[in-house]
C-alpha cells in the first residue's frame, strides 16, 4: 500500500500538504497512479543515453561479445519488446529494414552481428562517451508520454551526431517506463 | 502554450527545477498533459460539496424556483452530461427509478418538482450548511480518477448524515473535471 | 469485421481484416492495443458473477476451508490487491470497517473467520447459485471501465437479493481485467 | 457484432448487439466510450493523404492564395494544435526550425509565404495527387494511437517521394482525431 505522501515523493519529489486542503484526504490515503510524470520521461530519456554509452563503453574495453550482451540488457530494460511491438525507426537502417519492430532487428541495429540484417554495423559500437537530450515539447497521456527534439550524441573524439527524434514512452504496472515508439532521423539538408 | 514549468505550476503548486536534471528539458518547454491530478481531484470533491451548500442556501434564501436554477448550473458545472451518460446512484433513490443516467433525472432529484419522477423531494433543498470528504482509497487512471470513502453533510440544525460515496472523475480537453460516475449509499447497519 | 474485431481484444499479432479500407495497413500490421473492451468488461462481470458461485460451491460442498481457500483464488484472480489498493465497499459491512482497500479486508467480507473483521460472517458462503447483472451505463477510458446497475444473487431457495452496484475495471498488461473500484448497498427503502 | 463495433467507435447512446453474451446489458444501455478505434486511426491517416491533395489541387487550380487558405483548413481539422503543442518534424525543415510546435509554423511548411520562415516553399503545393500508407505497426491507448511506417507521395507526372513517418493521434471528446505527433524523415541512404 502506498500512501498518497509517498507515493507523490516518488512521482515527483516533493510532500503535498494535502491536509491543508482542509477534505480530509489524509496524508496516508492509499492511492493508485498509474499515470506517466514529467520526471518519469525526463529520467527514461536519461537512461537511453546512458545506455547508449554503456554498450559503447563494454565494446571498448571488453569487445564485440561483450558489447553484444550489454546492448542486450539495455535493450530489454529501456525498450517495450516484451509486451508487445515497438515502432522503432533507428536513424541508419536502410530500406527493406528501415523499421525494427521485433527485439532482433533492434539489437541487430546497435550491435550488428546478425546476418539476418547485413548493413548493420552495430550503431553503439561508435565510441559515444555522452548524449545530450534537448526537447522542443512533450506530451503526456495516461501512462503514455511523448516527446520530440534533438539528441546529440558525442564520441571520444569530440566528434558531435545530431538527431532529430520522436520517443513515445509507456509506464508499465510496476512503475517501470519503457519505449514504445522511436524515430530517428539524420537532420534534413539541401 | 503551456510550458513545463507553468503546466506543472498548476498542476501541483510547485515548480519544477528541470534544469537541474540537466538533460536539456528547458523550463519553457512546450507541454501538454492531459492527466488528471491528485489536487484537481480533491479541488473537484471540495467543490462538489461547496455547490451543494450553494443550492441549498439559494433555495433557502430564494425559494424553490431559484434553488432550482442553481441545482442546473451546479449540475452542468460538475457531472460530465453533455458529454454522454452518467453513472449516478443517487443515497435516497426508489427503484426503479435507482439510476439518474441523464441530465434531467440528476436534477430532478437534487431540485425536485418533475412529475416524471414523483419520489423526488429535491435532496439538495435540505438545508445543507457544510459537507466533508474523507476518502479511503483513490486510483488515477489518465484523464480519470475515482475516489471511495465518506461524506458527511451537515445542515443547520447540527445534524449529520453520513454516506458511502464512490466517485468517478473526468478532465476534459477543457481542463475541466467532471463527474462521470457517482454512486452514494447510505451505511448499511443490522 | 467481427474478427477483427475480436482479435483486438486479444492485443497484437494479429490479423487485421482492414485491407477493405485500402490504404495500406497489411494484413499483418502488428498491433499493440491496451485498451479494455466491452466484451472485455462484460466478462469480468460474468466472471465475478461465477465466481461467487464457485465460492458458495465448494464451501456448500467442501466447508468453511475450502470455500476460505476458494474465495482466495477467486479474489486474485478477479481484484487487483496485487498491483495496489482496491476502492472497495461491500454490500453488508459495518462501520468503522465499511471500505476493504486492502486484500486481507476483502477475503474475510468473503469468506469471514478472520477475528480482525469480527462482524463479517462471509458473504460468499450464502447458498449463491446463480448472478444476473443488469448494466444501467457503462463508461470506458483507456484501460479502465466503469459500471453501474443492478445486480440479482439467487441462491438455492429461489430466494433473490437485488443491490445497486457500480464496478470499476482496469485491463493489465497481460490482458487480464481485474476490479479496482466495487461498490455495492442495498435499495434504499422508505 | 459489426454494428455494435461501428457504433462503439461513435459514442454512446447506441444500440449494442450483446444481448446474446447472457448478462443483462440490455440493448439499450448507454454507454460513453473514449476510446480511440483502429478504424479511427486508419481513417485519420486516409483524411490526411486527401488532405494534402486537396491543398495541391487547390494550390494548382486557384493560385498561392486559395492554395494557402486550403492549408489553413486541413490544418485546423487534422492537427491538434487549438489543445496545444503539436510535435512536428516535417520531411524537409531545416535547422534550426526543424520543428514546427505551433500552427504558425506548420502552415508555413504547407503553404510557405511567411517571411518568418523563409526556407518554407510550400510542401503542399507540390502537385500531389495521391498518397499511399504502409504501416508498420500500430501502437494503441486510450484516446491516443501510434502508427510508424512508410509513406509514398504520388505526383501527376507519376514522380513517387517515400518518407518514413510516425503519427501520433488524439480523439477529442468530440470524437474528432487529431495529430498530436507527426515525424516525417527520408530515407537514409549511403
Amino acid at each position: 500500500m502506498i500512501s498518497a505522501t509517498r507515493r507523490l515523493a516518488l512521482g515527483f519529489g516533493l510532500a503535498l500538504g494535502i491536509s491543508t486542503l482542509g477534505i480530509g484526504a489524509s496524508a496516508q490515503t492509499p492511492l493508485r497512479n498509474d499515470n506517466i510524470t514529467l520526471e518519469e520521461v525526463l529520467a527514461a530519456q536519461r537512461a537511453w543515453g546512458e545506455g547508449l554509452v554503456r554498450i559503447a563503453t563494454a565494446h571498448r574495453e571488453g569487445g564485440v561479445e561483450r558489447g553484444r550482451a550489454v546492448a542486450g540488457e539495455i535493450l530489454d530494460g529501456a525498450y517495450g519488446y516484451a509486451a508487445g511491438p515497438v515502432l522503432f525507426k533507428p536513424t541508419l537502417t536502410l530500406a527493406p529494414q528501415t523499421f525494427r519492430i521485433t527485439r532482433e532487428g533492434a539489437l541487430a541495429y546497435f550491435a550488428g552481428g546478425n546476418p539476418a540484417f547485413a548493413n548493420d554495423g552495430g550503431f553503439a559500437f561508435n565510441g559515444w562517451t555522452r548524449v545530450e537530450v534537448e526537447n522542443a515539447a512533450i506530451f503526456i497521456h495516461g501512462r503514455t508520454a511523448l516527446t520530440q527534439g534533438n539528441v546529440r550524441l558525442f564520441d571520444g573524439q569530440g566528434r558531435v551526431t545530431t538527431v532529430d527524434k520522436s520517443w513515445g514512452f509507456h509506464r508499465d504496472e510496476a512503475g517501470v517506463v519503457r519505449i514504445v515508439l522511436h524515430h530517428s532521423s539524420l537532420s534534413f539538408t539541401r
